[in-house]
């Protein structure tokens, strides 16, 4: 069983891959740390973004959120000078209503989660990372934002000076959690944002032991290629926070934990720095543009670390 | 001041009626009762319906919702095996969006519903009966069920023994319909179902006293032409409570604040039985299928009454 930790988008094109391969059963912990209410409803941005990849729903041109989408109920929205700043998608909608209803009925979110991935006749196991409400928060010069408003309503534009996960002391990874590290063959960090994506799942009370424990190698795929991220804030962040936006600052920073390291070819240069960190490099192709660049990636990883 | 007391679609059109009147300003009083939490967010049936009248958005073909509505989100909540009982149409979702968000934000209904009115234009000042939680529970061979499962998922198909509004000794009018009564020239009880669309109104603790008070005349339009409703299962509830389905009985039902009583020309011939409870009968086409149907039946109300 192969493990993967992943936050939205460039983590869900890595759990769409191992997905792809055949007889490779996988199971996505997924970070809720940007999870909020917004008009009643509760949204899960990354484990959406995981759920649409993995069930082949994704928008490709917008890069998140449902293909063949609408926006009337937003349309709406707008006419009523609501809150339109979060873009909800009519199809998108129908997710949003099907977890809150669970949820109402006294479901935890791992179980709305697997009635959603059953419906999408998902293979992949999807989890919350907890049942815990944990929340992200970003300090900038206008004081703490919660997440989804630094992202998406403020579009990352202000300066980011620290982070904290309200909640994360009261919140513990669920059993199903525990048990698919437990049991696992081969854990992933996905290359997803490590101060918010990552870091939430792996600082949540229990983590940190639970990895320790496991047999299985631990490896790390760094979100940067060429000192940039594909998609978010992940640069802005790390240098807000004094931490240098370079794969070798990533490894080093879960070298605790870590056996591998996946680098980018155009990377490659670096790679002796990560391995003085006690570290087993793999050099390769991480930019995943297409399914096969997707599948292909997490193809070389499975051969390198199983 | 015209007020009207409404419910859902058939209140809705004479409330539309009355809005086309020049020079005439006309506050509706709205049916809360029906109102339900549905995946989270806050819906208020009768109230949208009168929205939706007034702004010339109700969809003429259906007769309940939005016009140019489309259903993706319903479709992926269907997918998800999800309550698909309850038509939430795209657009519709906005408003139901709009309101849940105003109320997290600390808003009355009263309030949220004044944000909505003023978004789409409305001149006619629409307003809940009450900011407090009143929920009509229909009495079936399967026991008490809410009026939305009653209505909508079971489609008015179990006999009705028995209607209970929850909640209502502890709910009041709201300051703005006591203000509305108070001043107004003329109170129209509008051709809606009586026993779940008018009678949640009539029975919130000091309405009584409030209609008593007033010195405008109180008028009822009869519901029911030639023992039938438009639309709805007026009679089937009428009948399940041991009430005559007949003009008459809805009359005399409520008599005491009663000074005229509009019957439907096909219906002449009951207009001595009306008189006989000291009403003043108006006979003329209540049938509103057309605008000027609508609008011709406000102007002749409000000629013969003010």
């Amino acid at each position: 069983m192969i493990v993967l930790l992943s936050g939205g988008v460039g983590g869900a094109k890595l759990v769409h891959g191992f997905s792809l391969i055949p007889h490779c059963p996988s199971t996505a912990i997924v970070n809720t740390a940007d999870d909020f209410v917004h008009c009643g409803l509760h949204v899960c941005p990354d484990l959406d973004s995981v759920m649409y990849a993995v069930a082949g729903l994704s928008d490709p041109q917008r890069g998140w959120g449902v293909c063949d989408e609408s926006w009337q109920a937003l349309d709406m929205l707008k006419r009523y000078a609501g809150p339109d700043w979060f873009q909800l998608g009519d199809r998108d909608l129908g997710t949003h209503l099907m977890r809150t209803h669970a949820l109402s009925q006294g479901q935890t979110l791992t179980q709305a989660t697997q009635t959603l991935c059953q419906r999408l006749n998902i293979q992949t196991q999807v989890l919350p990372m907890s049942d815990d409400p944990v929340r992200t928060q970003i300090r900038t010069p206008q004081g703490w934002m919660d997440f989804q408003v630094y992202f998406v309503k403020h579009r990352c534009q202000p300066a980011v000076s620290d982070i904290r996960f309200r909640g994360i002391v009261h919140a513990a990874p669920s059993a199903n959690v525990l048990a698919a590290i437990a049991t696992a063959s081969l854990i992933v960090l996905c290359p997803s944002n490590p101060l918010v994506s990552l870091d939430p799942i792996l600082q949540l009370p229990g983590m940190p032991h639970a990895l320790k424990r496991s047999n299985a190698a631990v490896v790390a795929v760094s979100p940067l290629i060429m000192g940039r991220a594909i998609k978010g804030p992940t640069v802005e962040m790390l240098v807000g926070l004094g931490i240098a936006p370079s794969p070798v600052a990533i490894a080093s920073r879960y070298s605790e934990v870590l056996d591998g390291f996946v680098l980018d070819t155009r990377d490659a240069v670096l790679a002796p720095q990560v391995q003085t960190l006690g570290v087993r490099v793999l050099t390769t192709n991480t930019l995943m543009e297409s399914t096969q660049d997707k599948q292909q990636l997490a193809q070389t990883i499975l051969e390198t670390w199983t």
